[in-house]
């Protein structure tokens, strides 16, 4: 009989993942790198790993789960601020007016993030977030939020960090609302995530330090965001990067035209059976020129519905 | 006959540091908190510990290794720069006339910063940082920069990560020039070094995506900006933070105001004859009211002379 380390040994470390040329590709370039003394090897310091959260880890349809969560505290919110009720785009989120609110741009959003985002120190922001998290459901699916992370992706940041591997978020969505989850749900700690940002204030207040987050943006960690937001925060180049949109050409292009053998995948939202199906034409989460390119780019593309066997954890 | 394994339990971890109050706190706080089932234990991932390092770490005097640098990197790209001859503050470097380079303030300092360390992408900077530091010697002690480092805050280091704390370099030097050397030289990663940064400009050049060095100041990590930018980069407070100057006031302050057992050092440098003594008006590393407050704060202060058996690593 097989001992337990035996049968880890030889047990698919990627059990949701289809055979195929997909999970091929994958496995192929991280056995590639970690062959001691072959061609292709890198140090465990290099292995490097960048993921894109929303719509590559867990689900950003019908909207982004952070604008879910904003919109959720508009409303819980509003008592306190009964001028809301006349005032745009507050009045819209109260409404339940998507039309109105996506009209209102970047303008809108600014003005929502600074409502619901600034105004408290960072662990009372973690309380708030914390407190969301554990209650609020998508509708669809009838689960909360950090249990609509896909399996496969789970799987996969498990497997690579098993190869030496140092696994990162990299998204464009808040730094300190990944923060939140990224330890208990990814296996990633919070020093491992870069995001988006607002800017902060250290003051004094009652002889305690504090500090305070301001309604101004700091830093949009996007599209040419990434490899910035990357060499900023982790200080390296990544060897692999992940991504589902767009905003992750600049990560996979720069990523991927490194030295040596590199890694870039794009998740392809094709299932929606039992997912979404969209690409070029989505609000959350574009898919065009990096769909395009992606063959020229060596890029792998995951086809969801052909390629994962499981998309969500089993509910329990 | 004691084996390996055995020894090294018992040998003194901190070979370095003289028995005494300053020894005992900083063992008794390690003990503390790492005692499993005690009431002051703190969980592995919550053992975040902070490390100025400019006369934290490594010798700061008679000026900071990165004005240093800055100063022999104008005099190697003087030939290409005739203007500088009759510009300050370049004249005044080329001159080796520190008192009207001292008088340019802080616009002569981004002058310099400007034309030293901008204009080249990562990489290239890594290598010109990496190539200096392998020939350029401290006068005083005819050693190279990165030997030295203060023997007693290497064990420390290593003391503290194998006491379960991630160690972090928390600078008002720049991100990427500690980057250079902080994993060979401290046992530090990359993506575990905070420090100032300058901005930086992702572009496509003949196809290949490359990131580009500004002249512009993006984050000053420094006084208030330490908790700040722990805040960002770690997104977590620490439990102990080692600093030596009044630039290290806040974080201190913010990671002893903390809830449970905290820990705050400050190196005080008591010992012109081993390395140098000075604190309260000294131009490099100011130590004035973080010494006077230290009592009242709790923190630790080193007396370098008293406490520590040995300052540099012994040459090899
Ligand atoms: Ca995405
Ligand atoms: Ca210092």
């Amino acid at each position: 009989i097989l001992s337990g380390p035996a049968l880890a040994q030889t047990a698919d470390p990627l059990p949701s993942w289809n055979d195929g040329p997909t999970k091929e590709a994958i496995v192929g370039f991280v056995e590639k790198v970690t062959e001691e003394g072959g061609p292709d090897y890198v140090a465990s310091a290099d292995r490097v790993a960048t993921f894109d959260n929303d719509g590559t880890l867990w689900l950003e349809q019908p909207m982004y789960t952070q604008l879910a969560f904003a919109l959720d505290r508009v409303k819980a919110l509003a008592p306190e601020h009964p001028e809301w009720k006349d005032t745009q785009p507050f009045k819209a989120v109260l409404d339940n007016d998507m039309k109105t609110l996506a009209a209102s741009g970047e303008k809108g959003l600014v003005q929502l993030i600074a409502a619901t985002h600034a105004g408290m120190s960072p662990e009372e922001f973690q309380q708030i977030v914390g407190d969301w998290l554990e209650q609020a459901k998508d509708k669809r699916f009838n689960r909360r939020y950090t249990d609509l992370v896909y399996q496969p992706m789970l799987e996969l940041l498990s497997y690579m960090r098993d190869n030496g591997f140092t696994t990162y978020i990299v998204s464009g969505g808040g730094i300190e609302f990944l923060r939140n989850f990224s330890e208990p749900v990814y296996g990633i700690p919070p020093a491992q995530v870069v995001g988006s940002s607002i800017e902060t204030k250290y003051e004094v207040v009652d002889g305690k330090p504090t500090l305070l987050r301001l309604p101004e943006v700091h830093f949009v960690d996007d599209k040419e965001g990434k490899p910035i937001g990357i060499n900023e925060y982790i200080g390296q180049r990544p060897i692999a990067a992940f991504g589902n949109s767009d905003g992750d050409y600049q990560m996979l292009d720069w990523t991927t035209s490194g030295d040596g053998t590199r890694l870039g995948v794009i998740v392809h939202h094709t299932d929606a059976e039992r997912e979404y199906a969209y690409d070029r034409d989505s609000t959350f989460g574009r898919l065009d020129k990096a769909l395009d390119d992606a063959p020229a780019k060596g890029w792998i593309v995951v086809d969801m519905k052909k390629d994962w066997n499981t998309v969500f954890p089993p509910a329990q």
